[in-house]
């Protein structure tokens, strides 16, 4: 097909969509650093870690070696209902902008939930059954990880208990609504059902909670029934194992129709999205087979790769879980209250932060109104409301369209359409409304949430 | 491809899609009746429909012989974004029924409208840019279409007037937050920008407003300015003609696999999905080449078909409008606040009407609680969740499934799953909360509202 024109949308066939998960971690020489204890800062081992995560996720998160992991048929039945996802020609944008560029976007917005995190909710949810267990626990801030979930645990019939935060449960009833509509039982946190959430509501009673808060509730009510155990949507290594199937996807479409990217543009938060569009192109490029130019795009108001620091620190808020090496503004930063609640997090995955810290992707910054210029913009013309989220890799992919437009360069640009927008209108509202602010944290402020780093000696 | 195992979805190539849409009038050995003048009770002329509509689309409309029209390039452009709809095998419903059954759906949710609305929104818009006109005018009253014609305005640069119900204005923020993305002047009506609604306002200040009065308030506008047109989203010949893209690419992909449905099932309020779902299939069934089982699935509460009057009535509740002949329930119905507000129109557009007064569809009628339960059952199996509308197609897919699993029959069922429901969650929490209830309108109820009926007699 090298030669056909391009269509405006490429769809693998069912039979060419991946078979196995890609690891990346295998072509990596210096591996992400494990996982510390965080009472005794000595690395987690499996036996740790199967107390929180199920066995077969265990090993996938300590998996630094195998390069291809099978996936099972139940999940490639799942993800046959709303996979292979679109590999998208951007002409009408093209078009617009007046670019020589050829730009493409990886749409991973056409299912309920939303974005991409349906991927690896299905393949959590499938070990933790296999295993035998009833039901899971996790944290939603915005909603979207919570309705994957909600989505994957219907499928396969088992319990879910969902701690949102207080805060998003009351203004954001549809999410919640989606979520109970899947089965899913939602407790607004802090709640009166887990210790520290009683705790919490005794010393604070008017709280509207926060994510760190809503995490603990969610460990502490899997680690305290039988058959629970907790999952998390991003950051973890075997997160981006599952989400690969974006890149996997995606690098079979073009090589099909010969296309080779030049720029890979992913937003990131905890980085389970660009991680997975990535994956299989950074495999290539670290053995030495290919020169792609990766940028991850973060939010100015919480910029953890551009501004943070690379050191051992805690994963949640509640400083309960175990410490991980990554760029983090330290567990206490409290981004401002942004609207793209998915690149909220204070710090990065490991994998991703490794890949950064040894030069293989560039960083940048970029504020929340130019980001809806750039979303809205986008919308008018390609016909998706993108999600805040996925609009950070649309400003940039727009921004280097234009700077081929001035230097005449047909670069061929790809860039991760995480989700669509549709439950993020108040965000749009603001925006239409001109009453949208920018916030850029000061130096003084980061360096005030990085002196609480944990003090890690490495052996 | 036809010894092939069929994939869970199959989606054209881009050169499968339609080229030209179906006119089924072509067909019809009896015409649908003329929509008449109401003033003169005469039908209405090229001439005077153009004072309403631009010059193509009422050629469109009054065209009964033309079989195939050309889809323009630029209009096969725009639906190569979100087209060609995936038609689905439901495998996953199939095997949690346990029928013998096979089920397909033709999914027309995937684009930011949520629903087929976009296919006819992008055709009229386009045939107005063409004429030079400047702007278009529109009601909406849950926001779909509202929604879709505010898209296809945005991709063509022209300006958008929407009156919105004031009451679907102050409960539905999210909706009109996405019509003002896309650019389009969002009205709550009745409003003091036309006589009519200043009217209204006078006599009823405290007011939230009727489909009826938003019609009116749209088409003042538009005869009043110069450069805009009226445009309306369904019960017209030009809608269902356009919505012939859904059912040739359904055709196509089952030609492609040797697929034969028995049963064709689609939800009907204005009947543009279920018109142009059919429309192919139909047309078979006219020329005698083929035989399949129609339903036409409407909502107990506002039914139509299966309880209306076959009758010439007034399109609109105001009665400015011209007369059409169809399957109505008088233009002063006022239907219960059912949750799919598409479906709640007092009447069916002309060509449905006279093909089910013809005997060669069935109709039926389903209550509100046992769609939700249907829609449910649905979302937590094959994931999508469907909007209100779609679900009453998907009821009565179900329903046949099971008499399958009775009998033993291995029907092949295909339904159009029109759209999502993810502004519909206010209608889920009701069902989630069972607070939700059913209303079926008396006797006494139908032929209080039909005694408005215009005498109209024929020449």
């Amino acid at each position: 097909m090298k030669n056909e024109k391009i269509p405006y949308k490429i769809y693998l066939e069912e039979n060419e969509m991946p078979t196995h998960y890609y690891n990346v971690r295998a072509d990596m020489p210096t591996k992400p650093a494990p996982l510390l204890n965080p009472a005794t800062h000595q690395p987690m081992t499996a036996e740790e870690l199967e107390g929180v995560f199920c066995t077969e996720l265990v090993k996938q998160e300590l998996d630094n070696t195998t390069a291809f992991i099978a996936i099972p048929d139940e999940i490639r039945s799942f993800y046959k209902m709303y996979r292979p996802s679109p590999l998208v020609r951007a002409y009408e944008l093209e078009r617009k902008l007046q670019t020589p560029a050829k730009i493409y976007y990886k749409f991973e917005g056409n299912n309920t939930s939303g974005s991409h995190k349906l991927n690896s909710a299905i393949a959590q949810a499938y070990y933790a059954k296999k295993q035998g267990l009833k039901g899971l626990t996790t944290e939603t801030g915005a909603g979207q990880w919570g309705t994957a979930l909600s989505m994957a645990c219907a499928y396969l019939d088992m319990d879910l208990k969902v701690y949102m935060v207080k805060g998003s449960y009351e203004q954001k009833p549809f999410r919640r609504e989606v979520m109970r509509t899947y089965g899913a039982s939602v407790t607004p946190s802090p709640s009166d059902t887990t210790e520290v959430g009683r705790r919490i509501l005794a010393a604070h009673p008017g709280t509207t909670g926060s994510l760190g808060c809503a995490i603990s509730e969610a460990v502490e009510y899997a680690v305290s029934h039988e058959g629970y155990r907790y999952v998390l949507g991003s950051v973890l290594n075997q997160v981006l194992l599952h989400q690969s199937v974006i890149g996997l996807e995606t690098k079979t479409a073009m090589d099909k129709y010969g296309i080779v990217p030049d720029i890979i543009i992913g937003c990131a938060g905890g980085g389970s999205n660009l991680g997975g569009l990535i994956a299989p192109f950074m495999g290539q490029q670290l053995r030495g087979e290919a020169n792609y130019h990766f940028i991850a795009v973060e939010p100015a108001s919480c910029p953890s790769l551009t501004r943070g620091k690379y050191a051992y620190d805690f994963c949640d808020t509640g400083m309960i879980c175990p410490l991980a090496k990554m760029y983090t503004l330290g567990s206490n930063f409290i981004p401002s209250p942004n609207h793209a609640g998915g690149l909220r997090y204070h710090g990065m995955s490991p994998v991703l932060s490794e890949l950064y810290d040894e030069g293989l992707m560039e960083a940048r910054s970029v504020e929340q109104t130019a980001v809806f210029e750039a979303a809205e913009y986008f919308a008018r013309i390609e016909g998706i409301l993108p999600a805040p989220e996925s609009s950070h890799a649309i400003k940039v992919a727009m921004d280097e369209a234009i700077k081929c437009k001035q230097t005449g360069e047909e670069k061929t640009i790809l860039f991760g359409l995480t989700g669509t927008g549709y439950f993020d209108l108040v965000a749009y509202q603001q925006y239409n409304d001109h009453t949208m602010t920018d916030y850029i944290p000061t130096d003084e402020d980061l360096a005030r949430s990085l002196e609480t780093l944990p003090n890690v000696k490495l052996c």
